[in-house]
């Protein structure tokens, strides 16, 4: 695999027709956002595998490849547990205006199609009530049908991943994408808000780590045992499963025509980048959800080139949960503090220069 | 998880009740085998999750918490494809001549529920059509009724893992276990036949490796630049995807009252454990299926006993297959040399004293 390289942004929109929005409120109680993934066209065939033991989704049935409709317009990942489904809503809504959507009868009377789901961050800006609906939802689908919506593609406590805390550190979002020797195109863009870990907690490293591309990160060695004591007395006080409600979403998407069942599988695949990068994962008090989309831009891959391409998926989802990791920030709310990945472990990183 | 450990044999039948037998034919052609866990009593309630693209699986169906039966005798793993899975038919004929199965009529008119499952070593031994039939089967359950099934449990190139390559290195039957704080056991046993690898590809280390307990495992470090390159290049020449079919199959089991549903989820999580030492793992070329089993003994657990009975078998069934690894003996046959990961990496180990 020592051939792989990123793409030209190492995120979600180098998969090309894909447009990524993210909108956000913090303060005044807020703590919390959306995320949405517009499919270029008509749609992007979409697939999806739910894992986790709690899930909130909109629309997964649908993708069943047993099921009619094959193209989505949309996925949208979102704050605020089961209300949060609101903000599917908006963008549906604008979706509808645009005339975007599965046809069902004369000129302009489409369903738009828009699977989604959510993550647990109720209360984490220390109002309980205040959580994503349907405006901000549209607001996510303004930015991401705009300029800004192409690139770059902002990372860490932006969007879905604005409230988002994994196994004690401020989590986020993270995106990354690797170009295959043949040309096809593969990224994910992860929500990471997990009741497990994305540190090994013997070491101090991102358990992601191994799976980045050279010279992808700033993560210089292993922290010093200072920093992996205090951080494990801080993790071993917040991480307490039961006290702890999370769920991590990601979207894979790739330029490979893909088959709605192949979207599936994907999707899968996408599971066990999740598991190399965050332990553990698939808890009950985890809803971990995947969603694939395929473009449908290049021709579809013989069964070598299928497995090329999933084999790189889950390093995709590996690397972007550690570009989450490294793109969050500090966040203080009312209902709590979280330390970033940089700010726990300072002595990972040895110097402030990014790479 | 520092408070973990593992069982008195840190292997499968730690979970009292359980017994395991194996069954193989080297030699002649031959290179293949079966290996089956009994279920103490009546049963124990079952659950599976098929996370493979190419599976070889029987009974699997039944398992599903919405169908009828909750208790199954055995499980079957074993070597041979689809082929192979006649040696489920041994063990039913072994149930049925003693009187276990679920009841269905009078007196002993009983149907055994075995379900099995199958790994691809068609043609390891030189000869295709050298593979597990009902006299192995019935073997293998021979081998686990007798006083030799309970203790100590035999892995590496044993029963299914006889013919067993990964990535490839010889793979085989590895097996760990973990008694929680509160005393339950949680174990997993493992025959690890991958299209991926075991190894980091970088460092020459066992991804699982980070996952062992203190003092589980006699390997010392990292392996020389040497052995690292030597072992890139031979697994470069073999591990070709679509030359190579897989499979590598798990039964995890506990003695905590679980539900049907509960022992899907735990064998769900298991696929997290395969995850995270097999990369890349569940490709279309591999059949990977993990079985659980509840033995019932002990009270149901509650969610945030189930929660850290979850987690710690992620990490049994990565432990199983760095055992099974660290197990395996270096085999060659008229169809091919495998060495083992001792042998294609002994800087790693640095003395042969074992821990």
């Amino acid at each position: 695999m020592s051939d792989l390289r990123p793409g030209a942004t190492n995120t979600l929109v180098d998969v090309s027709g894909l447009r990524v929005g993210h909108a956000q409120r913090v303060g005044d109680g807020w703590l919390s956002g959306t995320t949405v993934v517009l499919a270029p066209g008509d749609g992007a065939v979409g697939g999806v595998d739910v894992r986790g033991g709690g899930p909130g989704t909109r629309e997964t049935d649908l993708l069943d490849p047993r099921n009619q409709v094959e193209r989505v317009q949309a996925v949208v990942l979102t704050g605020g547990s089961a209300y949060g489904l609101a903000a599917c809503d908006g963008v549906v809504s604008r979706l509808a205006d645009a005339g975007v959507g599965f046809p069902v009868g004369g000129p302009g009377e489409v369903v738009p199609i828009v699977p989604g789901a959510v993550v647990f961050d109720l209360g984490r800006g220390g109002d309980f009530g205040a959580r994503p609906d349907a405006a901000l939802g549209a607001a996510a689908y303004d930015a991401a049908a705009g300029e800004g919506g192409v690139r770059p593609l902002a990372q860490g406590c932006v969007g879905a991943g604005t409230g988002a805390v994994a196994g004690g550190l401020k989590g986020g979002v993270g995106s990354a994408s690797t170009v295959l020797p043949d040309g096809t195109t593969v990224a994910a863009l992860a929500v990471v808000n997990a009741v497990g870990s994305t540190v090994d907690l013997r070491t101090g490293e991102l358990l992601g780590l191994r799976h980045v591309l050279v010279g992808e990160v700033d993560v210089l060695g292993r922290p010093d045992a200072a920093d992996l004591q205090a951080a494990g007395d801080a993790a071993a006080a917040l991480a307490q499963p039961g006290r702890v409600l999370a769920t991590t979403l990601a979207v894979l998407a790739t330029d490979a025509r893909l088959t709605k069942a192949q979207c599936q599988k994907l999707a899968g695949i996408g599971h066990d980048g999740l598991a190399r990068a965050i332990d553990p994962v698939h808890t009950m008090f985890d809803g971990d959800t995947v969603f694939a989309l395929s473009t449908t831009d290049r021709e579809a891959p013989d069964p070598v080139a299928f497995h090329v391409l999933l084999s790189a998926a889950g390093g995709c989802v590996s690397r972007a949960v550690v570009h989450a990791m490294l793109a969050a920030t500090s966040v203080a709310s009312p209902a709590g503090a979280w330390r970033s990945y940089r700010d726990a472990f300072p002595t990972a990183f040895r110097t402030s220069t990014k790479g």
